[in-house]
């Protein structure tokens, strides 16, 4: 593959991170990359048609990123209760065996509730409260806390609801006071309309009709497991290309997928979380840290198939990436998006890209969080035996 | 491989289903499909040696199906609960760390009771009353709950023996009065002396010395979790096909793997416990079916080394089958058959073999399934599009 | 390969495992194999340069078997409650999440306590009372019992503390006193300085660079779950093979992996424990070792990447040898240490080697177990045909 075209800077000894960049990003991906190492920014590049180093796209499940960590301060504040069942504060959701599910649950996908019977319409799926509602009547679609499951594009409403009843304001809300606008990070669960001519529309992935019937012949049916929680039960399947291209999904930004941002934003999330961003102190204590951070969900993963790499909220990123930290955490997202922190080494690391993969397979992720890692290691270690 | 003749009837539109049954089906299975959509019978095919659509034979352990049914109904009624524990309505079975295991963990085969050091004679696995007395006393062979592992010969002997307590009668009584004669469903957990005549053998698997030389090499030893479970750990060893060839076993019914039945049957279980028969309600309401045909164990299974496709007493077919909805339920049999319930598609289906394969390997469920899932929803597709 | 020399005897009956050691044994083991039969001592064999039937050498993990034996004396005694919080002993335990994790969790691998941030010294390592405190206000690397992962080097650190809160003594002295010095065994959990002369060093592995290369470029970085469980890391990442090499190690006999014997000892330790040495009485009742057998924690384990094969304290040896029964139970070692005992085969087996394979690869394992196994079984059935 050829070297794409890069812009941006990147610090002294991050030289190495660039040249990643331009040999893994795929010419088409419409990249930003961003990485803060103890709090400072290090690198902040992009590359691609009608991208710079501020434009905003979506960045799907990276979103719950952004909700776990204004989750964990309502946590820190005592504000939520991990171990307290969901229909505490929110009854409705007791019915059809679901009495017993806690808000830890949910956060570490083994609640069981991905989806519902006959599935949930776009529009259903742009809102938060109304994905609650229609949540709330559902079996779960396994024995809750047996096994777990990716509940990629409703897990979130469930926690929206529980915050809302037990605060009375969204999840969104919170995130934007607390989170967002003290830092002011380009990364919004809620895109406010005066924002949207720096949105730049996520684009569909290109594949042969081989490749593409290759891939679907693989997957399972529409009302299987795996097709609920991707949404493929409802008439039509969700397109999730066209998902966060709709304006209504953008300006309610709902939790599990529906925030728009940039690399710097995804990067300084988890900086101004871990770290301080600005001079600021972290947002989340080291126990908070350590809490969110501590791997819950191993095995296989119902939906996705996979080896589920769960932390609390956030993916667990040292299982996904083996030469990161055991407790670093974060989130990727479906379009390309790829956003964490590792406490130990001092990283926060933001990509975005506004092109899916047909296959959801991004490899340049594990060669920029590679690259990076190497970089800021050989960072400290140079520091220390001076 | 050839097209075997087919007999019996199709209605409009399940032509294709005949078609695939005359290719996937091997000439010497012996083997009975049948189908009901939404309640109607739409395919009733049969082929083989001395096979008809009533010939019955053994179903091994589809007749857990069968049990599971009469099961939920006792839950449905009140009369038994799921969460209690065994030892509650059986004391015995409190010994060697067994005081807190649960129906709901002996249906779902997580109670590490799957045999017993020793073995079980043939002659004892006949009786679930014989078994039960046997199981008392026996430590698990995991820890209760943490894993689960197929006890295919003496699970349902458990939940018996609790039914027998809990009700003063047999699980088999209440299957008979509830279910099998309500429906005149040709399906029986103790074959009447009076049907014997309609009864065929079951017969071995051929296979090549070196093939049967491959298989049983990497066969666990006989007192191994996996042996145990086989019943490979009593003098001799349980020898499958002989099992149900015994008159005694039909008589008696064990309820884990003496029933004998026919494919009508197998399907009409599963038409009438959710769609109704006949004009009758479905023997379970709706919440009854969430219950049981909820996922409770997956992952590794420690005697079958499988991953572990385990609704509540059922099967979960939508693993099984992933073009299946996500709560399908069933249950297959040793010596080839299967049946499951698609409640969302509207399928019962029910097959059996007379002939085992010799490695357990039954390649036609998987294409019989798969034809008549398409079409029961081309025929869902096409009503909903005129 | 070609036969080694092979020194030592076996009983009538046994000629089969001696050439067996003589085919699977690397002729740069320095290898020993004993085992007992029905409590009798069948194979006393060993091989290679500087190594007798007397000698001793590091048998690391496998101290966790004696380890073990010794806890389970004080839970048959009533001095140690399995299901009873760490805590509870230990109230520094507590800290970061550790409030309830049990002295179960913890013999089964589920603590999520593997090691600390940072890592721990060598010299930290060679102390259970230092590594304990270490331990005390670590947060687990996964929540308490949703996985397991092998705490190789500091578990029993964390037992050992709990025994010492519990019984005022160390769980070294209680080892030294219940099960060593009443038979007599060559198994220490401290060596005594009188006995340095018998002990041989262990030696590392061989290998190509390119081998080595090849190994660590699959291993998990040092701070990831794999290398805080195998102390990777700490600065510099712990040399298992230094490990016992070190006097103050063996002299302390930390109770994970500083034990110091030989093979007759770990075959002899099993026999005394399940059947009984030299006409005394076996040290643990059936319902102990039916406790401590029974299979705990399986699927996929967090450090080691491998199916999980625990039992309590032991690891199932019925997993890992699938020809053995389902509740054989004992513990291997980095070096190439093996030992188990197979209660219904009336197998006690050990197996000692002076060189660590580089990679922790040792195919004679199965080969000598199988055929010890062979020799047993095939004795039991011909006496019981006279």
């Amino acid at each position: 593959m050829k070297n794409i075209e890069v812009n941006g800077t990147v610090a002294e000894r991050f030289e190495a991170v660039r040249e990643e960049f331009a040999q893994a990003v795929d010419p088409g991906a419409g990249a930003q990359l961003a990485v803060y190492a103890h709090g400072r920014l290090v690198v902040d590049l992009w590359s691609g048609d009608d991208v710079t180093g501020e434009t905003l796209t979506g960045v799907y499940s990276a979103t719950k990123g952004a909700a776990t960590v204004a989750v964990a301060l309502l946590v820190q504040d005592g504000a939520l209760e991990l171990d307290q069942p969901v229909a505490r504060h929110w009854p409705e959701f007791a019915a059809a065996g679901k009495e017993r599910i806690t808000l830890r649950d949910v956060l570490t996908h083994r609640s069981g509730v991905i989806g519902v019977d006959g599935g949930l319409t776009a529009d259903e799926l742009a809102d938060d409260e109304v994905i609650a509602r229609r949540l709330a009547g559902q079996r779960p679609y396994w024995r809750p806390g047996s096994a777990h499951g990716y509940g990629g594009f409703v897990a979130f409403a469930i926690v929206g609801e529980v915050v809302r009843r037990a605060t009375g304001r969204s999840l969104q809300a919170h995130f934007e006071e607390r989170v967002r606008a003290p830092h002011g990070l380009d990364l919004h669960l809620g895109l406010p309309e005066a924002l949207e001519d720096r949105y730049r529309e996520v684009r569909p992935g290109s594949a042969s009709p081989e490749e593409l019937a290759a891939f679907w012949a693989d997957v399972p049916g529409p009302h299987s497991i795996t097709g609920v929680g991707y949404g493929l039960n409802s008439s039509p399947p969700l397109d999730q290309v066209a998902f966060l291209n709709t304006r209504r999904v953008r300006a309610l930004g709902q939790a599990s997928a529906g925030g728009v941002g940039n690399a710097r934003a995804l990067a300084g999330l988890y900086a101004a979380a871990v770290f301080g961003l600005d001079g600021r102190a972290p947002l989340l204590e080291p126990d908070t840290v350590g809490e969110f951070a501590m791997l819950h969900s191993t095995g296989r993963d119902l939906v996705t198939g996979d080896a589920g790499q769960y932390a609390l909220g956030f993916q667990a990123k040292g299982l996904r990436y083996p030469f990161l930290s055991a407790n670093a955490f974060g989130h990727n997202g479906s379009a390309g998006a790829e956003s964490f922190a590792d406490p130990l080494a001092g990283i926060a690391f933001g990509y975005t890209r506004r092109r899916f993969s047909f296959n959801w397979s991004y490899p340049e992720h594990d060669r920029l969080a590679a690259a990076v890692h190497r970089a800021v290691t050989s960072m400290a270690r140079q520091a220390s035996t001076r």
